[in-house]
């Protein structure tokens, strides 16, 4: 089962700049193969269900030994089953709409 | 790793009664022995960080094999090391502070 | 236009302990006269769009104001045109599929 | 207050194809002079707090008229008070920790 999917992880009890963390992140999906998109509100990723949730869960595990006692992260999780989809399905097909 | 976590499923293409499969993934969370909360918003959940996201996969699968081509999930994960945490302590935390 | 809301605000910069500025939106939404449900994920709202949204701008601004330097809040918005919706409706209508 | 957002607009009950409705949306908040920035999961937007939840009512309202019986939106907020932020701040200094 393929997964387009977003997270957005913020760590509580680290003061209020999160770029290490966040770039930690974007180490363990790049590393664990997965196309990988950054934007303003979150990371945009692509690949099999269980590779992008075992990321995820290593994610997490980084950043509380980065030094987070606490971590709450927004997951976006999309599945299809009428055709395949991928990172910059959406994006073309909306921009086709718009002048 | 614990998580004290949250689903909010929307199967797309489904038409506009979603409880169905609602139910569908309350019975998925349920059947993992996870404890489960329903609320107007989405489903607690709180478990071990596996036993919580291989109920989300199977949930998603399910929904699929109910006729829904298309689904967006979008998930809370929370995860501290500082401290044990239940689904009803923030609950009860905040509680004390109001009147 | 009614809408059946969730809020999960995320004081960032003040430490690892949250329930003060969720206890302080609690506070500001039962102000507003909206009605109110909290749980272990967030706090579910009912009401009109506009008195809905102001208040979540109040929250905002009162947890700010309690000294917290940055604030992240994620909030679901369902709206309906086909028919009236409340808190309780959704969970009402699973509950009944449960055995 | 200024504020960086996203939204990700799900409108519930037509069908499983929803790029038109996202289209309507993105011109919305264009229309409104907002800085808009279309991705995978969603639509980051950056402008002062009303201006930008204006346009989310807007956007609700539009999607509506265009035939959805029901809309669920996700929407996030980050706003703060310890220094100005705009849509690109964040990515540029993860960047800046990645190789």
């Amino acid at each position: 089962m393929r997964v387009v999917a977003e997270i957005s992880l913020i760590p509580v009890g680290v003061g209020v700049h999160l770029s290490e963390y966040i770039a930690e992140c974007h180490r363990v999906f790049q590393d664990a193969g997965l196309q990988v998109e950054l934007h303003a509100n979150g990371t945009n990723i692509e690949g099999e269900w269980d590779d992008v949730l075992q990321a995820m869960k290593r994610c997490h595990e980084r950043v509380h030994e980065l030094g987070a006692p606490r971590i709450v992260s927004n997951i976006k999780l999309g599945t299809r089953t009428d055709r395949e989809q991928g990172l910059g399905d959406t994006v073309q097909r909306v921009r086709q709409r718009l002048p």
